[in-house]
């Protein structure tokens, strides 16, 4: 049995039980707990008490620990409460808000928020970044207005890039969790993790907790951080800028009067360290940040402006002749971000910044010098930091695919191009259906390792994009073609164009996995539908009722698994009979769908078949023309009408002309598979049903008669 | 000062206090309340208290009470809480949810939530109903689908019809409510009013509180409706439809053995009776619905339907050659409703159907028939009731300006059209404003006379709207032109389109009074935008920062009139000299902007600028080209960059070309005047400056510096 006596197991107890990073120590810890054991998400909360020294901490079970309520951990935990998990997610701090941190949303984090059902709430609260204006200096030194580009590339998505306050965001995250696990995981705040480790011999089996972590509850004074240093009255982010020491969070923790509250010990079949670039999980697992900082030093300023610079409700990139550059962030209300180049601080010998110099005047200071001629002031001032540019990324993202990073804990950059959050929350939406669907045992256990491979590519290809976009917006403006030293701003504004894609969040493409097969026919079969990318959206209309739908809000993340058959064109009568064949194998006893179904469950609770037909609505019937498969009848509550789609104009929304866009053929359609998190996974004829099953035979469990699935 | 001693002041109290319908009598109540006083909502709650018998009952001022919590109470209370007005609102029942109930809402009624905040709940929770299938039977006398109609006609609104239970739209309403109102404003349920007076000595002066009510406050049992008589475990309407006798609901209050909880009197500025269709303020003015019942009994059921007929997700109209006729409107989740005709019921001598017959079974067998040769059947039933159909309007809708009537209390009529909801609540978004403003001493006080004039008239457009749809779907289908006493499908296909006009609620004008100026050169200004309608929408760009907005979203529901300044082409210098002329008036000392704002509020207070002008977007600077008036500076927050827009082309959503479709010249421009509901008021050139001043000459109190004003 564990016990614990510090809080940092990464000093001796580190030692102990970690000797070599990658590896984690095998420790005897009993399958029988030996104190109240409880199972499942709240019921830790019957066993709190105060434990004396002498009795042993109370011990529980859970499904999956997610260490850290931040975007990432949010993004996990949703997934959790949406597929039915008994989960945890535990945070050191007792509260949630922080002026400042994080603000821009991309394109694909909304299509995110709205499969989890709340991308309504962040677009209508949010400022919409339309426009992005760049200032540049002219012959004469002065800044002028040099280009306008629209912030987010035309026709890349349905929603735009918006800004809003991570707090809200946060916000809207524990709605979410809150209604989706009707109340069981609740972020538990002010608990702080004192040890992990892991037990080699259940990590390769079903059964079994193999991850156990220790857990303080601190008092209120404990968990909340000290985030006025200055003693001035306006909150600095100064505690969790990159400026500070790597020890800070233990300062923080240490100089507690820690004789705490209780302690208890979790057992978990999977733990996920979504706690910060600072990571207490990478440190328990030895894991380390690769690369560096510049000696490029930036303020942050959250301000009502009183100016008249003409474009300060656009995001612009100034670059000034002499004097640094400054990034315009609008913001909602009337706030605005300033990030403003800092060319009078530079690093000391051990390649840091002396951050007590830096003070609001100093930052407001020189953006009032790059923004010359025009006038700048505020009067109010919401929040600032400062912070040195610096790229990370984790040499490792999992151990024994038990215990996940994610989020900052891998990948650190800087703030300015607005991916951070993004990514961070991207990579536990990549992350979270995998490991839910394992732990239910619909999902075979190998698909976790693709969380690693898929995810890793990303950190590195942001860390890529925020080099090369730091370099060029921290560099001095060329003066002319012969400045070989400067930055030419036709360089800068193409860099700016290619980043917007990837800035996007809708340049991921997946590698080839057991869950990503990339056919060779694949491509000619739907151009507008790579294997490996997200799955786009068109208007597409209900056959039923005639409504159209952004086809994407039919993929909500539930866990599901979808089919997408694009039926063609149906009253064809050899595409009907494609169709028809294709059904009655989707029907047939040893398809996929029933075999990775539970004989207890819905035929739709593993894979959603949803349709795209390309007739004209009002000449098909969806009883008539549909095989049932398609449209399931259920004896208490009747025919399916939510499941077949049809390719055809709308009333009053337009037509979405999907199989144009999707580039399918409007005879003989296609079918697709697509992953819990819309990616799309295979794709093939109609007529290679045997393929289709291969691809669920690659990643299903077949035959779990007794797994308990979340009712849809 | 008033004593009560029953219940319903319309027996003995009545006959004392209201002589004569339309004449409410001079009652002694002292200026000068001898109970404790508390003044302002909430504040009633500190003198809760049980009431012995010998000591007087509590006393308190409101500016407004609202008698009855329906949608048109709400929408009366949302009012008052956007422009920070003290008011009360009382329900006699203590619980707001039923099963059933209206369902239907207009795009006219989604425009309204859109400016109080809430459209965006409804559009999502809500289903949305596309198409209309018109069912008759063929010449063998099998019903077959002879037409599809768009439920809403294209391009009216930027909302489409959508249908949602009652129970979730009170929803959005208490908690834009408690928003808006700082949680002053709560509904008090359970509370009986028991008489009420009305001051004629004070009802023309601002001065006093003219309306004097007693309210019972009942205990739990007293208020809870009986709502399943039948002993089903089924919820019926029976209950509140119109096949029970008037004194049911005496008889709901009268069968509690009502020692009851205490008493209390409330001096009242304004009343407004939105009590339904046996209305106890009403009955306490004295006044009348004057109309007839015909002798058509129809019966509805929420049920899930199992059933092939292939339109069960459209909203239908089945007229069966023999059995009567049946409408079928889809809801949200799986839920149908069917008003289904019962042709086998009919009114007794005394013009009433006998109730006790009416059974589910009943009904749904009557349906069955109806729909045959399709199969019908349902394991689920939420909710059903029965009706006669019956078309009455309110003799008068207000006693000396100072008690007002609305919604059911002065119009009643058939459910099937899904009108009385939505023009319930349009009464009180007609009047609320208009009190609030009248309160606050922004208004003149003869503005409130408008309420009846605008809403009397649209109440009997409904009636006749309602009278000859309910006819023609009341009716046996013609079997051939020859068959005279039928009714023709042509006809009734005719009259469903005519009538989707009216039933959108975008077809009301509004007559000449002060708050509507038609001049005669109006029209041609801006031919999309009649006076006295409400002012259509298309998409405009913010010229600070390129975001399109739909431009209705500018005109929220706060109380503020608005000038909508079309700008025509600023880059014109003979037009620019135009527009600087117009916003020299607009910022003298003189003008209605000055002269209707306190000194101590901000100048967009009482009445808001808004712009749209028609020169690129690209080739204007709100700072250099537009008047400071424009765009008011605000020492601490700087520019109010959310004024000025501009009719150009937006990166993601299309072009609204607003000139165009408002009718408005793209060079020299229009200004239009809109009232706090977002009704066109009045239409001039620029030049025509004294014209507007004129406008609100007729409407707004001049000078008012102490009026507060709730922020904006």
């Amino acid at each position: 049995m564990l016990r614990v006596s510090k809080y940092f197991g990464f000093t001796k107890d580190r030692a102990q039980h970690h000797d070599i990073p990658g590896k984690a120590s095998v420790t005897p810890v009993s399958d029988e707990p030996n104190g109240p054991v409880a199972d499942g998400p709240g019921s830790h909360r019957s066993s709190q008490r105060h434990t004396a020294v002498d009795t042993p901490p109370a011990e529980s079970n859970v499904d999956v620990l997610i260490i850290g309520a931040g975007p990432a951990g949010l993004m996990a935990a949703a997934w959790m409460a949406h597929c039915g998990i008994k989960a945890r997610i535990i945070d050191k701090r007792n509260s949630k808000i922080f002026s400042g941190q994080a603000d821009g949303l991309q394109c694909r984090s909304l299509e995110i928020f709205d499969s989890l059902g709340f991308a309504d709430r962040a677009w209508k609260e949010a400022n919409h970044m339309i426009e992005i204006c760049m200032w540049n200096p002219g012959s004469d030194g002065v800044i002028r207005r040099s280009d306008r580009i629209p912030d987010t590339i035309v026709g890349l998505s349905r929603f735009q890039q918006i800004v809003l306050h991570q707090g809200r965001i946060e916000r809207f995250f524990l709605d979410n969790i809150k209604k989706y696990s009707n109340d069981t995981i609740q972020v538990e705040r002010g608990v702080l993790p004192s040890s992990l480790t892991i037990d080699e011999s259940k990590v390769d089996t079903d059964e079994g907790y193999p991850v156990t972590v220790s857990l303080q509850h601190l008092s209120e004074e404990e968990s909340t951080p000290k985030q006025q240093i200055s003693g001035s009255k306006v909150p600095d982010g100064l505690f969790r800028s990159s400026l500070t020491q790597e020890d800070d969070e233990a300062d923080l923790i240490n100089t507690s009067k820690s004789r705490a509250g209780r302690s208890e010990v979790v057992h978990a079949k999977y733990v996920l360290g979504c706690d910060g670039a600072r990571s207490w999980t990478r440190r328990q697992l030895g894991f380390e940040l690769e690369g560096d900082s510049t000696d490029h030093i930036w303020g942050v300023m959250d301000i009502i402006p009183l100016t008249d610079f003409p474009d300060i409700r656009m995001r612009c990139a100034i670059h000034s002749a002499d004097n640094g550059s400054l990034m315009v962030i609008p913001r909602e209300n009337k706030l605005v971000r300033l990030y403003i180049q800092l060319k009078e601080v530079t690093p000391d010998a051990s390649g840091r910044a002396d951050r007590s110099k830096i003070t609001p005047d100093l930052i407001f200071g020189a953006a009032k010098k790059i923004i010359q001629p025009y006038n700048l002031d505020y009067e109010y001032c919401d929040w600032w930091t400062a912070y040195q540019i610096g790229q990370r990324v984790g040499t490792n993202f999992s151990s024994h695919n038990r215990v996940f990073l994610a989020g900052d804990a891998v990948h650190t950059h800087s703030p300015k191009a607005g991916q951070g959050m993004n990514v961070s929350m991207q990579d536990t939406f990549n992350l979270g259906w995998k490991v839910a669907l394992v732990a239910k045992g619909i999902a075979k256990r190998d698909i976790l390792s693709t969380y690693e491979t898929e995810r890793r590519q990303v950190a590195q290809e942001l860390i890529q994009f925020d080099h090369r976009f730091s370099r060029l917006f921290s560099g001095r403006p060329a003066k002319d073609v012969m400045d070989a030293e400067g930055v030419s701003m036709e360089v800068f504004k193409d860099a700016f164009l290619k980043g917007n894609m990837f800035a996007s969040g809708l340049s991921v493409d997946y590698a080839e996995s057991n869950l990503i097969v990339k056919q060779n026919s694949a491509g000619s079969l739907a151009k507008g539908l790579p294997v490996g990318m997200r799955f786009n959206s068109f208007k597409v209309l209900n056959q039923a009722d005639g409504r159209p739908w952004h086809f994407q809000e039919r993929l909500k993340a539930d866990g599901r698994f979808r089919v997408v058959l694009f039926a063609g064109n149906i009253l064809d009568p050899d595409q009907k009979e494609r169709v028809q064949a294709f059904c009655s194998k989707l029907d047939g006893p040893d398809c996929f769908l029933r075999k990775a179904t539970p004989s207890d469950a819905p035929i739709d609770s593993v894979v959603e078949v949803l349709t795209i037909h390309s007739s004209k609505r009002t000449e098909t019937e969806l009883l008539q023309d549909f095989p049932d498969i398609l449209h399931p009848f259920e004896e208490h509550t009747g025919w399916d009408y939510n499941k077949v789609f049809v390719d055809d104009e709308s009333y009053h929304e337009g037509f979405g002309d999907a199989y144009t866009n999707y580039g399918v053929d409007k005879e003989r359609g296609c079918v697709v598979a697509v992953r819990p998190d819309q990616y799309v996974a295979w794709v093939g004829e109609l007529q290679d049903f045997g393929g289709l099953q291969q691809y669920f035979d690659g990643c299903l469990e077949f035959g779990n008669t007794g797994v308990k699935i979340n009712g849809h």
